[in-house]
């Protein structure tokens, strides 16, 4: 146990964001360490998920009041990797490397639920988080939801620098799809075509982002991910094929409140629905379970051949959580965002 | 041959429409028979249907500029039903009623493609133009689309009292589906529960509109039949049910332009998609065809027995139609709409 326990932490919502989040709606506390009960053990957190749709979660009435407020002085939730440190379950042993919703805090004890062994062959620990954790099986699940890749087809994925965009991307270029991503930026889109592997990107603050879109899909999207929500879906209508699918992944641009209407976009949408035969839903990973192994095994052999090259953005310190939240919202790096709050496991530094 | 064809008429498209439809954007015109070429046949027609989705094709820009305007002048197309009184086809004799896409005139020519027979058991010639027609096959390709009548589920209708929603209404109905509909004003209502099977109605106009949806659906909507489209899915979004279906069957209110916007509906509903896993596709009857022999044979059942009960407003002479068309969009009646044109056949009257 390389971290001495009396120097615990965890971050808590001090109040609810009032639009934008801010640091300041979040403190930093000394955590008090669970006692490890029969059948729990205890985590020692390495690296804490930094995740835009943890926005919505905190929000004064999260999904539109579909769920009650998280109160004041509750320790932040999320998914985080860590090395077991004392164990009274059978199943894990101390040392074990373990990713589940530990919270942001430096110890949480678990019963298993939830939780996944670290595969070694996913490459550096903070990959748990990133392309080998919720936002990679996000993209892997979101990918098989829509029929996999089929020639001839051309892929349209907004938010395309962001982890699950990344991800994607990475995932279809692999497969010989044709991938199109959509990023804020000449920096995002450099590393969306050089990096990840997308045939074109497509910067949305550009002037000319639509005459860009157009060029870049001559034929229109058979898929659309979309990562971002908002009016951006009615921009990108026009583009999309007849008999396409919109598959939501997210709405980032809608978990900080709803831009000011200029415009009601829906019709537009729905025009597309109607008269393009556009198809549009979401998807879960929960009871996807059955897809991990080969998910995992194709992400393996990507990794090994190089041909997997999702950027990993760390942050050091657990009280720079809450700056790595709202900087995703701000002027984002492209990739997965993660914080390390503790010590690599030994042998790993 | 009843009616000299000597007198015979068509509408034709004076200009396109600024705005709401009206009969001044239409003219009526002499119309020359044309001569009937080997293979063809001539159809005199008897009912013409009157659809609100005409006028979308009529438009300025079709589709959003999607398809070029129809040019003025133009014969105003459309389904019609008729007797063949000449032919040079050896499928269709002289007295065969047929349904065709035969447009807003008095004769048209036909080599018999895309043309329907009428079924005798169908009821009365003009529900070829409803419930045995376009209407009536789009509700029931719906329905099929939506996987059937399931039970505990309960379907909601916007629309309902149109032509495609009072046959969705009735279809449900009598396999026992729970209906439930939405349409303008306490006439169209009764008509619904009363006439129709729906088993609520519930008034769009009435000041506690949204009341009134939430006690007819305490469980939400699991498929939700859109014939209006505009900002009305995003008010019904919280009322679908978990993994619900929302099928696009028609967008009346976006038919003459849409509302000016005080409000982006677009990410209320792209909420509902990411949080409730709701679906929203559209339909087609196109290549459809196997499914007719089924839905005449169950519209022909319900009307034997007398559960299928769609109203039909008949207007007399072809010079109706343009304000039949505009009266869609101003304060409808209930059910399908048609025009009379012609005599029936003999025997029929």
């Amino acid at each position: 146990m390389s971290t001495p326990k009396q120097t615990a932490q965890k971050v808590t919502l001090r109040h609810h964001p009032d639009g934008p989040v801010r640091p300041s709606d979040f403190a930093v506390e000394e955590q008090v360490i669970p006692a490890v009960g029969e059948g729990e053990f205890l985590v020692r957190a390495i690296y804490i998920s930094v995740d835009p749709m943890l926005r919505l979660f905190i929000d004064p009435a999260p999904l539109g009041g579909g769920m009650p407020p998280m109160p004041p002085g509750t320790t932040i939730p999320g998914p985080a990797v860590g090395e077991v440190v004392e164990s009274r379950n059978p199943d894990y042993a101390v040392g074990d490397l373990v990713e589940g919703r530990f919270g942001w805090q430096h110890f949480a004890v678990s019963n298993g639920l939830g939780v996944q062994r670290v595969n070694p062959r996913l490459g550096p620990l903070e990959n748990a988080l990133g392309i080998g954790g919720l936002p990679g099986f996000t993209a892997y699940v979101g990918l098989h939801t829509a029929g996999g890749v089929k020639p001839g087809q051309t892929f349209l994925v907004s938010g395309a620098a962001g982890a699950v965009g990344s991800a994607a991307g990475a995932l279809i270029a692999a497969r010989g799809g044709r991938a199109v991503g959509i990023a804020g930026g000449a920096d995002k889109c450099r590393y969306l075509t050089e990096e990840i592997g997308y045939d074109v990107a497509v910067d949305r603050f550009a002037p000319d982002f639509l005459d860009q879109l157009a060029k870049a899909l001559p034929d229109g999207a058979n898929v659309y991910f979309d990562n971002v929500g908002g009016p951006l879906l009615a921009a990108i209508a026009p583009f999309l094929a007849r008999g396409s699918l919109v598959l939501v992944c997210g709405l980032m641009s809608q978990y900080q409140g709803d831009e000011a209407a200029t415009v009601d976009n829906l019709p537009e949408v729905l025009r597309a629905v109607m008269f393009k035969g556009v198809r549009i839903q979401g998807f879960t990973q929960l009871g996807q379970d059955a897809l991990r192994p080969a998910f995992e095994e194709e992400l393996a052999e990507l990794l090994a051949t190089g041909r997997m090259k999702v950027a990993v953005h760390v942050e050091e310190g657990i009280e720079r959580l809450p700056y790595a939240l709202a900087g995703l919202f701000e002027k984002s790096v492209p990739g997965k965002v993660v914080v390390r709050v503790g010590s690599l496991p030994q042998g790993k530094e």
